[in-house]
Parts: C-alpha cells; sequence; structure tokens
C-alpha cells in the first residue's frame, strides 16, 4: 500500500469529511432544506471572497464560471485587454473572441505578471471596458499583484475581472476592497472539492455594466444567477452533492480563519522554494505564486521524474505546459495540504532525484524547509 | 426515523454503491487512469443513448447540454422549430432567441405532444434548420413520439434535436435507428446520479452542419468535447467524481440490460396510472410519459397532500408548474425505483388522501398495482 497525495494544482486532495457529506443519500433541490444551505453556502463564499456581494455558484468548470462573466458583464463596443502570460491568460482571450469582442491581448513573458504600469496607459485612454487578469497562472506558477491593479481600474468605467481560480481560498484577495469587479473560482482547488463548481464574484459596478449588455449566453448568463440567489435558489440544476460537500469545506475553512489559511499557504510555498534552492534547484518563475511553486529539472531530468515520484512515493505533482513540457514541475499548496505533507514531499523529491542520478546531498532540503515551518501554525 | 425516498423527477435517488464511489479520494483526470475510465464510461453512455457514435460528457445541468447542442449544431439562416408543450419546450425557444436565431415556436397545449404531422408540414417547407423536441416533458409528464420526427428529418437536411433529459434510460429511445441528431440527458434522472453532468449525443449529420456554424460559445462548443474525446479526454476540467459514481451507475444498468429496464420503467407507470384509476384520482396527461406520471388532485386537495406525505411518510414527490400549479402531482418512475417502492408509494398516497379527508377505499389502489407488477422481473 502506497498512501497516495495530491500536489497537484487542482485537483487537490478532498478531506474525508467533505468526501462523506457528499456521499448522503440524494435530496430534492427546490426545497426549503436546500435554499437554507445555499444560503450558508453563500455566506461562507462571502467571507471566502471578502465581499459583501451574493457569491454565485454554477455547475461546471471555472472556465464557465469565467466565461460567464466576461459574456455577462464586459462592456460591449469597447475594448478587453486580456493579460496572457500562460495557458489561462491564453483562453480568456479566445473566450472574449467567440463572443466578438475587441480583444488587445497583451502577451506576457511566461513566468511573469504584466506590468500594473502598462495597464493604468492603457486604461487611461479611456478605450477599455474591461481588464482580464490571471491572480495566479497555474500554468507558470507566477502571480499578478491584483490590489495594485484594482487601484488603477477602481476609479474608471473600467472592469477588473480577475481569474481566481487558483487564488480563491489560496492567495490574500480582497475583492470589495481592492476593488475587484469580477473574481472567478473553481471547487477543486484551495476549496478542497471534486471539481464541477464554479463560483462568481461580481461587483456593483459589474452588474451595472452587465445591464447594458444584450445577453449572449443563457445558461452562462449570470443575470439568471443573480435573481435566483436573491431567494438562495438557481436558476437551472445545482450540483447539490458538490453544493452540499462545500458547506462542509467551508466550514472547516473559516474554523481556521481565512487569514490563517492564507499564512499557512504562504508559509508552505516559502518552505518549498527555500527548500528547492537548498537542494540545488531552481524555481522556475521571477514573481512565484504562493498557491504553486514552478520548479526547473535540474539537467538530465525529465518527466520522467513525476513518474518515479508517484510510483514509489504516491506524491502527484503536475508538469509543465506548453514550452516549459518536461523541464519544470509543479507543487501545489492549495487545500487540505499541510507542513508534514510538504515536508514529506520534499524527502520524496530528494529521494526522486538522487534515483535518477542526480547528486543530493539527502536531507538538506527537508532541513531547510522544516525550519521554514518551524513557527507554522 | 422515517425512511426516504425521492418519487421527484429529478433528482432521483443515488444507489449506496454510486454514492460510496463518488467519496472515494480524488484523484488527477489529466492521467492515463482517468482516461481508461472516461473511456469505459463513453462505451457504457453508448450502450445507453442506442449510438455508434461517442457520447460527450460535460459539467454542467442537463439545460447546458441542450444549450451546447443547439449552440454547436443548428444551421444558421434557417428557422428552428420548437415545441412548447411545457417548462422545458419554453426553455428551449428562449435559448435559440439568445443566438438570434429564427425561432417558430409551436405552443402545445400542456399534456399532449406535437403532432408529427405538423412537424412533417413544416420541415417539407425546407425552411427549418432543426426541429427541437422534449421526448419526456417533466413538467406535463408528457411523451413525445421522438420516432415518428425521426421518419419525417432523417431523409432531410433538418435536425431532429431532442431533450431526452427525462428520457434517457427510462423510455425506449434508439438514437441511432431513429434518426435523432441531438440527444441530451441530465445525471440527476434516470442515470441515478446526483446533477451535475449533461450528456450528450450528436450525429454525423449534426456534426456536418456544425461545421458550417462559426462558434457562439467556448465552453459550451461542442466541437471542443468531440475533439477531446476522440482521446477520452475532455477539453476542461470534468467532474471526475460525478464521472466516477456514472461508472458504477452504467454498469449497474447495463448488467440488467437497458431494455429491460425500459420495460420496468414502463410497467412501474403502467401500475400508477391503474392505481390513481383504482383511488379515483385522474391521470393528467393525454400522452403520458412512462417516466413521470402526473395525477390530479381530487376535488379539495391541494399541494398540503404532498407536504403531508413527504413528513408522514417521507416520499417525495413533484407538484405542478405554472397553471397545473397546486392542481396535480407527479411520480417518477426513473433510476433506483423498484416495483415495492411503487407499492408503498401507492399506499402512502392512500393513507394520506384519507387523513385529509378524501373518500378513499384503502387498498384498492394497491391491489390493483400490485396486479399489474405481478409479472415484473
Amino acid at each position: 500500500m502506497i498512501k497516495e497525495r495530491l500536489f497537484t494544482p487542482g485537483p487537490t486532495d478532498v478531506p474525508a469529511e467533505v468526501l462523506t457529506e457528499m456521499a448522503r443519500p440524494m435530496f430534492h433541490h427546490r426545497t426549503p432544506r436546500f435554499k437554507a444551505m445555499f444560503a450558508e453556502v453563500n455566506e461562507g463564499l462571502k467571507k471566502l471572497f471578502r465581499t459583501s456581494s451574493n457569491v454565485l455558484t454554477l455547475a461546471g468548470s471555472g472556465t464557465a464560471g469565467m466565461e460567464a462573466a466576461i459574456v455577462t458583464c464586459m462592456p460591449r463596443g469597447k475594448k478587453v485587454l486580456v493579460a496572457n502570460g500562460g495557458k489561462f491568460g491564453e483562453r480568456w482571450a479566445k473566450v472574449a473572441r467567440v463572443y466578438g469582442m475587441d480583444v488587445d491581448e497583451v502577451k506576457v513573458q511566461w513566468g511573469t505578471a504584466i506590468s500594473p504600469d502598462l495597464v493604468a496607459e492603457k486604461v487611461k485612454t479611456g478605450q477599455y471596458g474591461a481588464v482580464i487578469v490571471v491572480h495566479s497562472e497555474t500554468s507558470t506558477a507566477t502571480a499578478t499583484d491584483v490590489q495594485a491593479l484594482g487601484r488603477i481600474t477602481g476609479p474608471t468605467d473600467t472592469l477588473l475581472m480577475v481569474d481566481g481560480i487558483t487564488s480563491v481560498g489560496a492567495l490574500p484577495l480582497e475583492t470589495d476592497a481592492w476593488g475587484l469587479d469580477i473574481v472567478a473560482s473553481g471547487s477543486q482547488k484551495a476549496m478542497m472539492l471534486p471539481p464541477g463548481l464554479a463560483n462568481v464574484a461580481v461587483s456593483e459596478k459589474a452588474w451595472k455594466a452587465a445591464a447594458a449588455v444584450k445577453p449572449q449566453a443563457f445558461y452562462l448568463d449570470l443575470k439568471a444567477y443573480r435573481k435566483s440567489i436573491a431567494d438562495s435558489d438557481t436558476p437551472y440544476t445545482p450540483a447539490v452533492s458538490l453544493i452540499r460537500g462545500m458547506k462542509v469545506a467551508l466550514d472547516m475553512i473559516h474554523k481556521i480563519g481565512i487569514e490563517k489559511v492564507w499564512a499557512r499557504t504562504a508559509l508552505l510555498a516559502k518552505a518549498t522554494r527555500t527548500a528547492a534552492e537548498a537542494i540545488g534547484l531552481k524555481v522556475y518563475s521571477s514573481q512565484p505564486s504562493d498557491s504553486v511553486t514552478g520548479i526547473w529539472y535540474p539537467q538530465g531530468i525529465d518527466d520522467a521524474f513525476r513518474k518515479a515520484l508517484e510510483k514509489t512515493y504516491g506524491c502527484s505533482v503536475a508538469g509543465g505546459q506548453d514550452d516549459i513540457k518536461g523541464k519544470v514541475f509543479r507543487v501545489s499548496h492549495m487545500g487540505y495540504v499541510d507542513p508534514l505533507d510538504t515536508i514529506g514531499l520534499i524527502a520524496a523529491t530528494e529521494y526522486t532525484l538522487a534515483k535518477l542520478g542526480v547528486k543530493v546531498k539527502i536531507g538538506a532540503g527537508v532541513a531547510a524547509a522544516t525550519a521554514v515551518l518551524r513557527d507554522w501554525e
């Protein structure tokens, strides 16, 4: 028996408390019972997203949530600025184009984030209806400073749409205080659930913009979800079992406290980066996200590392995509993963590299990580 | 303790075998393990839909599946005929309009289905890109003869798009043999799963039509799903736990054999209709679906019946919507429900009506149903 652990940046491990809740018998969703639960989930989501607005819940992947925000709220007849610094930024540009939007796709070097100065310059022209950015670009393990961008768009008519799929519940994020107009997330990341739910927070400014938009979608039109949630309901059949699991997961998160969860996540990331250096490995990103760490393979190593790591030690990590395929591995710090898991992964990394012929001082990474994590609480 | 039973036409009860499978630890979806499972699910779905084409799986509700089919495949520049004989027919007309389609919405009296002659007459004009019908209209417990409609559209360029959300796995349905170009289903009906998955079967004729369509959606563009499923994969993160449950549910269905499941469902419906008559109640529809039976409340009774039935006997049934709200109740025969459950529900119905002051000969309905179900296997 090998104990299996997911360090992939989604899906992440789901706590047994959540799994067993979802395994309870089905009940009908058009009932006071569902509404009471859904209202509690909404309150839990508001605390997670740090917003006083209702947070919408869709049956679908995170992509569905971001697309819904874009098609519902993006002011038409204006440009949309999309920061493309990885696979997900690239995707939002495609989505915007499908709906005939005038897309200004800014290609950002992988492993870096869009410069706030560039965004300020563009927004200043008054030509932009929205700026779309990825808070934590999973494919490059890189974070964007969305707080700085919120300061730019806040005083203007331009909306700031944030893909928070691998940031909500992991990185510090203040939807209201930072002036983020859209924040979308997916259930299989820091929210400790299986995939299948998307959540979207929408600011009043974004709803105002949406009011002027002629619907271009039905299932993904957020206006219907807004209307329903006022009565703690959903417009189409909700994914009841996943929402049920979400209730338990949110309760677990809020029992710890979201600020402490953010601090823990950051500490796991710091420990992982520190361990990588101690092992002699380089961190991939120049603006690393604390929800996922990208690490260059040492010379002579490729994705055989990931296979060996999983086979022998039960630890799944992600590889690189596109240009960095076979050159990088990525480790998640989101959700149901703690310092002891992380220290264990670092040990498994050392063992695996040594087996693959890399000269590794066994224990160096583990010791470095353990020192960083000493004051964990 | 009251044992709870769902007789609602979705969600339906989920077998413990399926619930516990979904409660097993998460694993990553970009793996050979997922692909192997997803390939098996696809094979099981093909047998269920009676098609040799791949059946696409989306994270979303049944509405997402139908919308995806409409936006992806509906030939543009032609009319779309939508048979609106209930809440779901009404919805597909709305969906088609959102995408700017020229909708010919034929209002059909509730409790009846569109006449094949009328469809033939319209299709003959050559003006129609597609006909959209609901196989089993849940809101009115009424079935449409989609086989007859397939004979009409089959030899033409017109697509036949079938909402099979409460029919797939319940009513006899032959996607290929009947020339159905689209069949969409939802997981929380005859497929014995929680809500959250939509499946769509697409004919070669529909793919040919789709090839000429400029995409108007991203997440709901079926072309991406078609491309991925060729490699037993999905374009966006799949709802892994639900798909895992689907594997178990499909295995359970195919172990019995789909034709036997259809026959069982039909027998449950017949027993329920026969019992209703024996109790002195009238069946609502003039073309009743075998997946759900609508029954008029006797004089003086309203939805207080449903509440009492649930409170005292743990049996959930659905009410009526719109014009028949408070006048009708609806009983599902789909999925994980058997003759003994159904006989029990009829007993509970008798008891509840009697308690509410209706003169009922206790046992008459039960005896009638039991006689119908005698040769059940």
